[in-house]
């Protein structure tokens, strides 16, 4: 099967591909397309023959005929939170209208593709009750949710009508991811823990008593994968399915940093609190009921620890100092 | 204040605009555009100074100055369930580019406007509590439902950010309309008992055992108009509103018509199974707890008596034979 991935240059798009690669499809990976509006420039996906980097904005891709002979999406490209709070064009251009000229090109298909969409918990917010289950209403308080939210039905929509096989997952925030920070109002999950690792000072824009909804790399891929192989009729309602996490507050990440490098290196995060990202962050939910997902085997990271050990384990060369 | 009604020429709208007309807005009615697809021909509408018909598509019409100095929107063109089904382009362009187009003009606006807008129950569907609450999770299983919904999510999220003061309701199935039937799978509704009260044969589409939640055009005028006037702290929370209705089984809608009018009138309606309506209209919820609205002294139809009545009353040159 022809494989394309939306954003597949970029941090989770380039480790699913990987996964891909390794034969962690149900279905044989005949090629992968990673399409992004950056360049791929990693050295190891390069070198398999099977992998195609193609670089430009996705709805004109879309019109050179990107689709053709693809049998299994994952599109995970989108504009981030930060970005789509600051300009709502951007955000509706960049994931409403462009997966909607995805969702055209895969009904344009000969046969109806398997797509897998990453939505995220940022669907969630407002009066919510202290544990959010399959069935909770999701009533976004920002532009990237409601515009994910807004992707979730058009895709059970082209589902049900058979024009593709839609499988919508709700990913909590992916942590810890290497490289740089990115516009997402969550980025700073990542960077309090890579940043201090790395030797580098880092901020803290949230209050540390705040809960968030984390997971990490490797188990955000297995989630996206499970969600690819699983057969429609097990899979069942076409409303987003919730991936499992781990609850946990910024105040007990940064006591796990320390339990792993150290107070001198658990220092070099420093609170200061920026309005916006903590307005964003302290809206969306921190405890799930992911009763469905456990259903299918999937299950969210032990504890705090268990993603800092990945993340050293995966990038031994981002931790120095 | 000027107002703007979309689908201004449809039954809802000649309904709305006679109240506009009448006082039953707070603010003072200055001038009153009816926008619609088809011209407007209600006489004692077009003879009132206040009011300007304007025949056309409504993106045209809004890239032609339609918003210029509008305060208040109500938002209830729409291309109905049965034509969505049947061409889901025709849907996603009428339902969604459309309204999205509206409320870019509302942003467009030097004040932001107060919109309301008028979604449907047939956002629910799947599976679902036995009675449907506020908080309860639409799942779309037709193409109108999905398109109403996301226009949900995206007036909502365009409230918050202070581009308009929008509310959504959900309106139960307005019935008894006069006139001709239209492409609505709820317009059998309707038929059943306007046509034999003409003197006309009518088919009942479904089993007559089918649950189904309606209310009254006097009523849903009355839900729109408050859903304007009510103060926006008082309206809380940006998701939609599901107006009250009146749970009846289509048997029990036929009984009332041969109470009304007897044997002979209701033997004039036949049951014809359609699968596409019965698909459709079988897979709506019947049963709601509306406390946000009855919170608003918003009420549902006590009988269906009444909805006869009321037709009867307000309609009684279509009573003959």
């Amino acid at each position: 099967m022809n494989i394309l991935i939306t954003g597949g240059a970029g941090f989770l798009g380039q480790r699913l591909a990987q996964a891909l690669l390794i034969g962690e499809l149900k279905q044989t990976v005949t090629s992968l397309t990673l399409a992004d509006i950056a360049p791929l420039r990693d050295a190891a996906l390069l070198a398999d023959k099977r992998v195609r980097g193609v670089t430009g904005d996705l709805k004109a891709l879309l019109g050179d005929g990107l689709m053709q002979d693809i049998g299994g999406v994952f599109h995970l490209a989108a504009a981030v939170s930060g970005e789509c709070e600051a300009d709502i064009d951007v955000g509706l251009r960049t994931n409403l209208d462009t997966t909607r000229a995805l969702l055209d090109a895969c009904r344009a298909s000969i046969q109806a593709p398997r797509l897998v969409f990453s939505s995220s918990l940022a669907v969630y917010g407002g009066d919510m009750p202290d544990v959010i289950a399959d069935n909770t209403l999701p009533q976004p308080q920002n532009s990237y949710g409601t515009q994910k939210f807004m992707c979730e039905q058009l895709i059970a929509d082209y589902t049900r009508k058979g024009y593709l096989d839609g499988r919508s997952v709700r990913l909590p925030t992916v942590t810890v991811r290497p490289g740089k920070p990115n516009k997402a109002a969550s980025g700073f999950m990542s960077g309090v823990i890579r940043e201090p690792l790395a030797g580098v000072d880092a901020v803290c824009p949230v209050d540390p008593a705040t809960g968030v909804w984390i997971t990490s790399p490797r188990r955000a891929v297995a989630g996206l994968i499970a969600a690819f192989n699983t057969p429609r009729a097990q899979w069942g309602s076409r409303t987003a399915m919730n991936l499992p996490g781990l609850s946990v507050r910024v105040a007990d990440m940064l006591a796990a940093l320390e339990r792993h490098a150290g107070a001198r290196v658990a220092a070099r995060v420093r609170v200061e609190k920026d309005d916006i990202v903590s307005s964003i962050v302290g809206g969306w939910p921190w405890r799930f009921d992911t009763v469905r997902a456990r259903g299918l085997g999937l299950s969210g990271p032990a504890a705090m620890d268990e993603l800092i050990a990945e993340y050293v384990a995966d990038y031994p060369d981002a931790v120095h100092g």
